[in-house]
């Protein structure tokens, strides 16, 4: 069974996607905590961060700084890694969050 | 003027240490918001995520394995990464946190 990430991915559930390329899916979290709450997915399915290749994480901290950049935040946001504790679905991804940033934010509504 | 963790390194502050080695330090955070809340700190100062070198992000996630290994939680932490917001000091640091490895905590207390 494909995670509702890959799901997502899959066009087979709504998202709404501010980014994607081969790699990588960013998205806005399904109940925002703050105005700028994205998570940073890659599309390869991984559990969590302990279990992922460290050559991944350095490509998500890539995105977190394109992210950052994009909505010219790059002074001004929270990176969260939930492993296991408070993660609620079990495909390793970032949650980049900001009370600034959210006028640069255009999503791509899918589904 | 070297910031607080640099001074800690040095010796000149007060911190209670897990780990050290060349590259690295991880204290526990001066205001524990949880039974495990350690800050995984690269010696060499770096204002924040964004400036960081993704090698240096890189070492800093290998070290987030090791601790969570250590503490024998690798599928039970959080870790969180103020980048200006909410940042308090202006040196990069990972929060590593936890409700669970308590009991393996063990400090180096220095001052």
């Amino acid at each position: 069974m494909s995670s509702i990430f890959t799901r997502i991915v899959n066009r087979e559930l709504p998202a709404k996607i501010f980014l994607e390329d081969e790699q990588v899916i960013v998205i806005e979290d399904i109940r925002p905590r703050s105005p700028v709450h994205l998570l940073i997915i890659p599309k390869t399915e991984t559990t969590n961060f302990y279990e992922t290749p460290l050559e991944t994480l350095s490509m998500l901290n890539e995105y977190v700084k394109k992210v950052a950049a994009m909505l010219e935040i790059d002074d001004h946001f929270q990176v969260a890694i939930n492993n296991g504790l408070g993660q609620e679905i079990d495909h390793l991804h970032f949650h980049f969050l900001s009370d600034r940033g959210a006028d640069k934010l255009q999503f791509t509504p899918i589904g």
